[in-house]
């Protein structure tokens, strides 16, 4: 089902702290060019003093002024971000203040699903856009993975990365809109990565040296990789259903930034060359929901989207959720 | 703008434990009668075994039975809750496990906007559920406030309870519908209300004695109703704009149920009588984001509501944000 909406700018902001993979390797005791070998993934970004709203804040900036216009032209402001930056209040509410905006009155609400929230956001409120209720709204993505990382868990704790994207979405006339959207949730995987810990049934006030890594990122790769890989096939016939379109006329593949391993595989899978296949994990790392959007926003600085193309966001999160949305850019 | 959803189904989950305000006078220290007093609320329910998403599914089940569906017709499950069972993955997901819909791939996703998730929720899913996206929407709201609240911060503490309500959201035709809705963030008040510890920014490896505070709720009650009411007139104005309504036109007011004597004040600055305000706190306290569709469940069940009334969801949220919704129910 069509919505006319478009992507009218974005921006990204990265933490000032780069870490190399080697710098990784020492930390947990490996072989200098093991994490890299693995994961894929040369260096990342983790925060210093940075905040995740603040980086919100940074991204949202950027992007208002690529799309050429001001802070007071937004009208609506959502968080789509796996993680939170405190457990009350919502972020964006958070970012609206970094911003600059504590009295502007803009709505702010946040929607999670975790890797897939970016996904999420841009598909449901693109129905209030399309209907007229928003014109400018300013979704962001922005993602502290590194505090949450168990480096005791090397195979997860290598993959990810920290940053924020912002974007955009605005009204649109004639080109520009999403195509078809879908989204499905088998919560037979529902602890194939999770953080136990830190909400109402793990508190806080538990946390010790032996309940430490309740609190951490704990995932099985293998067993996420292995039911998505058998849901791919199906989901993508429901992606693609009644848009008249195939895989091949896609002129770009923005997948979740998983890891390098998942992604060479499902790219196989589809059938696409690399050349419409964006791959960036190498330099940021999975940066859970962000990445999404930063591939989008790379793909474009790059020059390898352009007005008109035909876009797939695809990509998986915890939950188990699958999600993808064909857009024209 | 109308979006032509009927609410046909709604249930609710209360916790086995229920706590009288004289155990909470004793709790702390109090003179018996002091916290009803206080903040008008008698009693509460307090999980004891239960967790977030089990009375999420327990709700969502009562709540399909009473629209006369079977799990099978819902397409989409939103959590709209102010309060997460864990850190990763999102509620939604969880209460879809406990449903045993683990196979079933229907979409999950949370929105988050603390007491006015569920506003949020039904007010942006009305545009997907009227443009054919989806025809039966779950939406849950449930709440665990108790393991979060700072005994030591009276005022606060001695207003919340926990517990769940679902709410089936269909596609309508001729009646009921959703007249307008409207909401407003003032980030100026986003510290009155919160619990800044549990996320990335205070991750709970800081958990001491000496920072446990910080993951507790901390609010600021009188400057939160102070800001509230001063931009209550101005919001009004704007969420009735173009309905050719007034407040005099509402059958019944479904308001946040705050706080006893907020209530009561906002009750009188709308010029409501009483019989045409929802007032359930004495009974179940502030249950966040569950309270609106409680307080709304509760008017049905009463028969203070009856299909083709005109209702008006109100409440304020931490964020500083106040939202609501005018329906044909």
């Amino acid at each position: 089902m069509n919505r006319k909406v478009k992507i009218v700018g974005m921006g990204s902001y990265l933490p000032k702290r780069l870490i190399e993979s080697t710098e990784i390797d020492k930390m947990i005791g490996a072989e200098s060019g093991w994490s890299e070998k693995k994961s894929g993934v040369k260096q990342r970004y983790f925060v210093s003093d940075e905040t995740a709203t603040y980086m919100g804040a940074k991204a949202a900036n950027k992007a208002v002024e690529n799309a050429g216009l001001c802070l007071s032209d937004i009208d609506c402001i959502i968080s789509a971000s796996g993680t939170n930056e405190q457990a009350i209040p919502c972020n964006a509410s958070l970012i609206q203040k970094h911003l600059g905006l504590q009295s502007s009155g803009i709505p702010c609400f946040d929607v999670n699903s975790t890797c897939l929230s970016f996904v999420s956001a841009l598909d449901m409120v693109s129905y209030a856009v399309d209907a007229g209720k928003y014109e400018k709204v300013l979704i962001v993505s922005s993602e502290i993975s590194s505090v949450g990382l168990n480096w005791k868990q090397r195979e997860s704790s290598i993959l990810f990365g920290d940053g924020a994207v912002a974007v955009v979405l605005s009204a649109a006339n004639n080109t520009s809109k999403i195509l078809s959207s879908h989204m499905e949730t088998y919560s037979e995987g529902a602890h194939l990565s999770e953080i136990r810990g830190g909400g109402t049934k793990l508190h806080p006030r538990i946390y010790s040296e032996q309940t430490a890594e309740e609190f951490l990122f704990d995932m099985d790769g293998r067993a996420i990789f292995k039911l998505s890989y058998k849901l791919l096939p199906d989901f993508l016939d429901r992606l693609f259903k009644g848009t008249g379109l195939t895989i091949a006329d896609i002129n770009m593949v923005i997948p979740h930034q998983a890891s390098a391993s998942a992604m060479k595989i499902i790219r196989k899978k589809l059938g696409v060359k690399e050349e419409r296949f964006m791959n960036i994990i190498d330099r940021y790392g999975n940066m859970i929901a962000a990445s999404i959007p930063l591939a989008l926003h790379e793909a474009v600085i790059q020059g390898r989207i352009k007005r008109g193309d035909t876009i797939l966001l695809l990509g998986t999160s915890a939950g188990l959720s699958i999600g993808g949305i064909l857009l024209e850019y």
